[in-house]
């Protein structure tokens, strides 16, 4: 239906016999084979109609087909599109603005005052930025969690890229907060082409009650609804859980029926022995976002990728929010996964960059989501894709490719980011935002926003206390 | 004298009011304070002259000066070029061609049997794609330690890099080892306008004996050359070399006398708590390179920072060989060396981001024996300096711009290299080094470089006893 409208609408033809809207060709394809296993495949073409690939096949295959567009890419790798599978995108606005400092100060000293100041339009600036961020650095899908998320979507609509969007909530808001994260999600759902879901937003175990993660967790039953929390963030959460609780996080998601729904859970650097099993006998697809870069600053552990892997878990690459991370490098994510997981289990054989790049597009597809639309390039799939530069001298010679790109290449190396078939960057020039433009109003708006003599914050970390208890 | 000379043979005038050869103007500037502190200056002017920082002074004050070149860095920072402080430049030939082993099978299996392939001509390509590399980084500044060190001189002639060069020695190789290595330290030192100085470079304790390390050491007096070695590596060799020997590497260094010499100890994971007061007592200059991504992709410990810094040895910032890090970018491992420390540490509030410019300046300036000629902008310097873009999405809004460069830039983002007052690098340009020609003459190498089937090793690595001997 969705083709033939788009045939009728555009170019007056149906059928497999009327022109591409774009031919790809030349260059090398990062592609998955029918055991999941990662290959690339020399001098391909890859054709896309009405926002999916139709074909990855021989550049010679393709030569003679009629397109609209086409790219010649040789030089050049095609693989699927980065997916931020945990971010805070409108929190570019804070990029470096509380630096080296543990997360207790992070939080009450610095970004929940802070917050307090947010303004619709800061939002949306902000999530413009962000998308420029991305787009420029081969990112084609996030997976978003903050406020005025209304304006994020705005800011996702006009930016072009996919996006799984959250309404964040505490339980020190009362229903409110929950009302407003599932009117959200019904509003948003399949908007834009189908570019954007949603999810609900509970922010943390230690930020909401039980009796409201419980009550989400009906929600995302009855509404068919994914759910996207931040839980056991770092080990000292898990370890203050259990005093409190006698439950770990992962137990409280467990025990409130968010295992049994489609649940994103962000970081788990806290996740313990304890909790495999319990993750284990979870019905509901559930996911891991895995943001290394502010464990690292943070000084904590990070998330326990061999033992998720062990029961079968998807761990996705994240670059968290931009005030922890300074950035939404999700290939700067994949590097570091690898090397920070690495170094965790003291064992250079493990997570190898071959499973660096699946973790980077079979698994972040399946944690954020969209499984079966995005994270590979195959017919059928939405086209969703970069191209990335082998030329620079920092890449060459190309001995092993997989290592190449997780450990020599970087995000500025993506010379072109398309979702759903529409250029958003070609040869590194952003066609659908303005940089300048953005980020000069932004800039506008930061002495405000920045400005904590009112003595507010929105939450407190460490001394504030979900509790079992039902209201606030 | 040599401002004369230059001034007589190029411009026919002398003095200061002569042109200036460069001038860079509107850049904010990275300038270090009588205390050593790094702060941020708006709208300055740099004024290069013979090679020299001749001022750094406001845009306006500069305006008026006559120039021969003009670089207008609106919305740039300038910096000290970057200085990797250990690696082995020809290596980037073999990058991505053992992955995901350990350091053992690394050298044994890959590394030394494919170097007994070595020839002159692959080390002169792989020292020039090392140097195109490095410029399009921001390196200014390299210390490698190598084979057919003659090769990788006429590559820093030819691109126009600072360096320091040493030809490595294994006691297996007899006296000619040594000897060759004194031969080039003294023909090279000082060559092509002084950007070449040069060091003796004894590979490490595991591999050159006691007498040929203090026969090096002897010879660095007698000759007032420095010596670059690798030791302590990781904690595996200290606690090999504790079993063999009842000593540490670094105890090893100390009785040979390699502490009362100038000294640049590549690594140094494996350094440990005895051997602080040795490294304090020692009389030379000592410094250590760090080069963090190579022991995280090994799972190894990393680098006692905060430990060297308790007793006033600077560490630099270093790469490693390519085909152990897989990039020469010392913009990562400024990066990295800030989250490794603060990782290592559990300390968010160590290794700031000022401190990591601190390292990425002033330490490794002096860790690389140039304190007093490079790292820093200021007058009398040698104009080895690079300029930073900070107008993409990833780095704004600037709350903080030292958290924005060790934190949110990249190498991608030096837009221009220069070095002892050339350009070698203008807006992403490379100016005198050619990538195609030099990557495509090396690709034709590659077959026979890194054909295994000979059995040949140049050396073994943990079978191998240096012993307390004298020959081999």
């Amino acid at each position: 239906m969705r083709d033939e409208e788009h045939a009728v609408g555009s170019a007056g033809r149906t059928g497999p016999d009327r022109p591409a809207d774009l031919v790809i060709e030349g260059c090398t394809a990062l592609v998955h084979g029918t055991d999941g296993a990662i290959r690339f495949e020399e001098d391909r073409a890859i054709v896309v109609r009405d926002g999916a690939i139709a074909d990855v096949t021989a550049t010679d295959a393709a030569a003679a087909l009629p397109a609209r567009e086409r790219i010649r890419a040789r030089g050049q790798l095609a693989m699927p599109g980065l997916i931020n599978c945990h971010t805070h995108s409108p929190m570019v606005a804070l990029r470096g603005i509380a630096e080296d400092v543990p997360a207790e100060e992070w939080f009450n000293d610095w970004i929940w005052p802070i917050e307090s100041n947010l303004t619709d339009r800061v939002v949306e600036l902000g999530a413009l930025l962000a998308c420029a961020e991305m787009i420029r650095g081969g990112v084609t899908f996030f997976a978003d969690h903050y406020f005025s998320m209304d304006r994020v979507a705005a800011a996702v609509v006009r930016g072009g890229l996919r996006a799984n969007l959250g309404w964040a909530y505490f339980s020190s808001q009362g229903e409110e907060g929950r009302e407003r994260s599932l009117d959200f999600a019904l509003r948003w759902n399949g908007e834009a082409g189908g570019r954007i879901t949603t999810s609900l937003a509970p922010h943390a175990p230690y930020t909401v009650n039980d009796a409201d993660l419980a009550a989400t967790a009906e929600l995302a039953r009855r509404h068919e609804l994914p759910v996207h929390i931040h839980a056991a963030e770092n080990r000292a959460q898990t370890d203050h859980s259990l005093e409190r609780s006698g439950r770990t996080p992962i137990a409280t998601l467990h025990r409130a029926g968010l295992l049994d729904v489609d649940v994103l859970i962000a970081h788990g650097t806290g996740i313990v022995e304890e909790d495999l099993p319990v993750l284990r006998r979870g019905t509901g697809r559930i996911g891991v976002a895995t943001a290394p870069k502010g464990y690292l600053k943070f000084g904590w552990d990070t998330t326990p990728v061999r033992a998720l892997r062990s029961i079968g878990i998807p761990v996705g690459l994240a670059t968290d929010g931009a005030a922890s991370n300074n950035t939404l490098d999700v290939w700067e994510s994949m590097t570091l996964t690898a090397l920070a997981q690495k170094s965790a289990e003291r064992d250079p054989r493990w997570l190898t960059a071959r499973q660096a790049l699946d973790h980077a597009t079979t698994q972040s597809a399946l944690a954020a989501g969209l499984g079966e639309q995005v994270g590979a390039l195959a017919p059928g799939r939405r086209a969703d894709l970069i191209l990335v530069d082998l030329t620079g001298p920092h890449v060459r010679p190309l001995h092993d490719l997989a290592a190449a790109l997780v450990f020599s290449a970087r995000s500025a190396d993506v010379l072109t980011t398309i979702v759903d078939g529409r250029v958003l960057m070609r040869d590194r020039t952003l066609l659908s935002l303005d940089v300048e433009e953005i980020a000069g109003e932004l800039a506008a708006h930061l002495p405000e926003l920045t400005d904590r003599a009112h003595g507010r914050r929105i939450q407190e970390y460490g001394a504030y206390d979900a509790g079992p208890g039902t209201t606030h």
